[in-house]
């Protein structure tokens, strides 16, 4: 299943479990956990099979990004950090560490705004020296640009792709899949909508059809 | 008096209110907010006279980085963000509703890393661009790297400059100062001294030294 529902708001994890009976993972921003604090973000991932994913942007130094993920490592399958702040003295720190929990680096490589034509995407031939230094698990690439996830497809094809940005931002389920991201992230299309649970089996339904439409 | 205490660590308000008397604000950030949650990163800048500044490095799309500081907005004066990620969508969004609340946008240009030269620095013209664009209150620039501190000085003379890296990570208390900066940003020195409020004593003391020196 290539679903990955983006916890954006303070969900029970009871909502959270339902929701996950049609997700093959878990994605858990700041937003809520900042408020509702680690106990409560600790409490999200117990609630999902597959993918943990702990989504805080890491931007950071390295001691500064490892102080933020130190408390959740028992918790997490995987780091969210952006490639844009390069690798000695920050991202190359953070995954030796996670290296050694036995935990997955993914790495932002493009964002699902307009404002990522102005600085990232211009910049990314940078970017791309920093994912191959780095080699992540994973890369977080916009489902609102495919070439953007076709282009990282065909250069890093160790990587798994996860792209956010369908619905609310404008890409529709499959989109992403057929450019040959891995998995989609949603969000607020499922967690908004006024009966989660079907709009999360609605959406990977959506997904299934457009992929074995494009494969 | 040109000296933030960066709260890098899960203080007591009533030892930062003791550090503060030695400083002109206080920069509270995510590896202590985290784990000690909300109500206690609101009680850090109570503690503080002078800039209060939360540093969440913010890296996300608009209605994202809203709602992680939405609910510190009736507590600090500043909020930081990336530059990189762009205005369209993102730091334009972000910088209208700091501008309704009364709130500063300070947006890093630069990090104090080695890494920081790999992307930030390289695409540091598309930088100024986003930044020529948002016109935030202040910019974040490296201590570590007083030809950067200069250049933005020079770019930007309507910005207020904060400068991170001294201490642990190399530069001289002063050493930003007299590239231009107008804060510096101290925290493990401070913070993990056996005597924090002696060692802010004593480094703002080297601060006005350096300074009186250079100008």
């Amino acid at each position: 299943m290539p679903l990955i529902v983006a916890v954006d708001r303070p969900l029970d994890p009871g909502q959270v479990s339902r929701i996950c009976e049609y997700a093959d993972g878990v994605k858990v921003g700041l937003p809520p956990a900042v408020p509702r604090g680690a106990e409560w973000a600790r409490s999200i991932p117990r609630s999902c099979n597959g993918l943990r994913i702990l989504d805080f942007k890491l931007a950071d130094i390295g001691p500064v990004m490892l102080s933020i993920v130190e408390p959740f490592k028992d918790y997490y399958d995987g780091f969210i950090a952006h490639s844009f702040i390069g690798s000695n003295g920050a991202l190359i720190e953070l995954k030796e560490v996670l290296d050694e929990w036995g935990a997955k680096l993914i790495l932002v490589a493009s964002m699902s705004h307009e404002g990522s034509r102005e600085v990232y995407d211009r910049a990314r031939m940078h970017v791309y020296e920093v994912i191959e230094r780095v080699h992540p698990w994973g890369l977080v690439a916009p489902a609102t640009r495919p070439g953007i996830v076709a282009e990282l497809r065909a250069r890093f094809p160790w990587a798994r792709i996860l792209s956010p940005g369908i619905g609310a931002q404008g890409a529709r389920p499959g989109d992403a899949l057929c450019s040959g991201a891995d998995y989609e992230i949603v969000g607020r299309a499922i967690t908004g909508s006024p009966n989660p649970v079907d709009a999360a089996r609605r959406i990977r339904g959506e997904m299934e059809n457009a992929r074995s439409e494009c494969s």
